[in-house]
């Protein structure tokens, strides 16, 4: 056999910017059953309307629409699956029609589109810190620069404008995940959000919106979304800036692969052609199943996953109440599927987690990844979607024995 | 309403790379029910195996596996489908590993993601005059030239380095559509295959083999792929610089959008990283339907398309040979979808669709699109893979009478 090729010296520069996860590689220890696992953002199979799918997937061959689901499609998206998605916008403030939705594979393929059509290389990204690591995994791949999105900061205009000039490029958007934030769990109020669109008019930039979790809130009152509130603004969804990515990964199912951005149409086109030149379009057939099931049972559905989330996030907050130790914080999400623990500042997450594989089996994402300038490496992210109760207390109580450990 | 944002002068510099494509506005004509399209490169859903995905959708419910079918997977693709693709590639002269198989969503996002993985800006890829239109589409949103790779001119490697050494950047790849390519219905002989490895190793780039249509040959001696001839000559996969990217859209279904690359390991793996960034995987039930279908009937199926195809393929030849008027010429091919015509110099194919769908109700796609250079003005492409052999009479003989009125 001849020397295999340096692949490495002719990659494109973009490539060195894309490397292994960590969410990745712990995806592959969910296949253990002694683990107890509060990593992947997953949500629990059980949860999934199986029953519904198999008759929408028995449907489409039975009342002969197979021909259709089996065939090319449109890029832009199956019509009435954009028509409803266009009238369950409307009831969170977005009255929009099917022009302004494009549908994705996933929101995570959203976030890709989003970092191509407008990242060039040396451009800026405004993302919090921590943010959700799968978006600076799509951004990366168009080689930008990230600069810090922290309402809490004060930071003006300007400071960011100067920050930008003394690096080059230009900063294109601000990223939010805005509902029980991956991976924070934490929800940014009105207050925030109303500054985040001062923040971008002032800049002049867009605002990428990251709306997966938004169905998934179990108390407290709903927040509009920044694309609703900036529609109060300006009047017409074609005067904003925002693009808003949803997905029914969390809601309905994401092994199917459906999810959607909308925004004002220019952007829409523009987002249709780039999708025609990368995969042509979303599969035809589960389209045609995710609009079945929606448009039979969505409400329904989002009920049943709520309130068996709610249970499992109310059992890992009583659990960590027990048995954390001193120095050890968290959030108190309103929905979602993550809580956000904060370690005493000498004990790193990617440690921990090595250790508590090891003794504890028992694992999680620590914090690092989510930040983009590689600090906040004392937290880690913990997940209650596919836990049981019961689960959840006894992984709860190892961590609270490691981490007492680990504190002494 | 607030006057909208200026989009423009917001995107990536690669956006204005990426534009409507003529075949997306042509596939719109397809629900116009009086038009004869000879135009996208559409598989007949009257031969779509349809039983068999009814099947195979109800089996996944009914054997227990929808827990795994509707949730999230791993990038690289379902296990067994990983599989049953490597054992396909070596009685095709590809021994090879699970290992070395990438699923993508169709083959369009396999060139797709090479673009993304070879190209910076101002890099060349090679193409051949014509070419694929959707990959020059995927690799122009990576900003490349292009150059032409013509194996009858005979240019030396010397040659097309001294072409970018003026032109800055450096020859990345080689792309060729081999068997029965789109648009021309020509392939690559063994020769020309053999001279193309040649100049990618002089050249030290990688090949991109577009093997699209390989399983649709209704006569004449399979020619191996170029990927199969490398590792002839180096006697493993690992060695090789060919990328090889096959599909199930022309033989299974192309809404279920399943393909894959075949490569050296290294490569897989950076694509798997690539492919995590920008839609985590593919739809976890869809491969797993074509995994079903393909392992129970997949030569079958082919047989059966194959054999249909081949009457419509002869029965436009024969139209042509007695319709076409002086002066208009055409390829022969052994498989595929597409026949290529060369009309007289003065007659541009685009002006000549727009007469014919006011005049002659006749649809194909004009020749420039597939050009790099936008030369080609004077071809057309036609495609016999969905109209029945009457339609295909009647269409041609239409074309005939609009081709003699524009010659005289």
């Amino acid at each position: 056999m001849e020397a295999s090729m340096d692949w490495e010296q002719i990659f494109a520069t973009r490539a060195s910017r894309i490397k292994a996860s960590e969410i990745r590689e712990l995806l592959k220890l969910l296949d253990q059953p002694d683990i107890i696992s509060f990593a992947g953002g997953i949500p629990d199979p059980a949860l999934f309307p199986a029953e519904e799918f198999k008759a929408a997937f028995a449907d489409i061959f039975r009342d002969g629409k197979q021909d259709a689901a089996l065939q090319y499609s449109v890029s832009e998206g199956y019509a009435p699956l954009r028509v409803w998605i266009a009238q369950e916008m409307a009831k969170v403030g977005v009255p929009c029609s099917a022009e302004n939705i494009l549908i994705t594979s996933g929101s995570q393929q959203a976030l890709d589109y989003l970092g191509k059509l407008f990242l060039s290389p040396g451009d800026t990204a405004l993302v919090t810190w921590p943010t959700y690591l799968g978006a600076l995994g799509a951004f990366n791949a168009y080689e930008p620069r990230y600069d810090r999105l922290d309402d809490r900061s004060n930071r003006s205009a300007d400071h960011y404008r100067e920050a930008v000039a003394a690096a080059g490029g230009r900063i294109k958007f601000a990223y939010a995940s805005v509902d029980f934030a991956n991976p924070t769990g934490e929800t940014l109020n009105r207050t925030s959000r109303n500054n985040m669109l001062d923040l971008a008019e002032e800049l002049d930039i867009a605002i990428i919106e990251d709306a997966a979790y938004q169905s998934l809130r179990f108390d407290g009152e709903a927040i509009p979304p920044i694309l609703a509130l900036e529609i109060e603004r300006k009047g017409d969804i074609e005067a904003t800036r925002t693009l808003y990515c949803g997905t029914f990964s969390k809601t309905l199912a994401p092994g199917l692969r459906v999810g959607w951005v909308c925004a004002a149409q220019p952007v829409i086109s523009q987002l249709v052609l780039m999708k025609q030149a990368s995969d042509l379009h979303s599969s035809t057939i589960n389209q045609m199943a995710i609009a079945d099931v929606a448009a039979k049972g969505f409400d329904q559905q989002v009920k049943k996953i709520c309130a068996a989330y709610r249970a499992r996030r109310d059992q890992m907050l009583a659990a960590l109440d027990a048995e954390m130790p001193e120095g050890v914080t968290w959030t108190r999400p309103e929905g979602g599927m993550f809580i956000w623990l904060t370690l005493p500042e000498h004990i790193d997450g990617a440690d921990l987690l090595a250790l508590s594989l090891k003794t504890q089996k028992v694992a999680f994402v620590p914090g690092r990844a989510f930040f983009a300038d590689g600090s906040g490496g004392n937290n880690i992210r913990l997940s209650f979607s596919l836990a049981d109760e019961a689960t959840i207390g006894e992984g709860v109580k190892r961590l609270g024995a490691l981490l007492r450990q680990a504190i002494q």
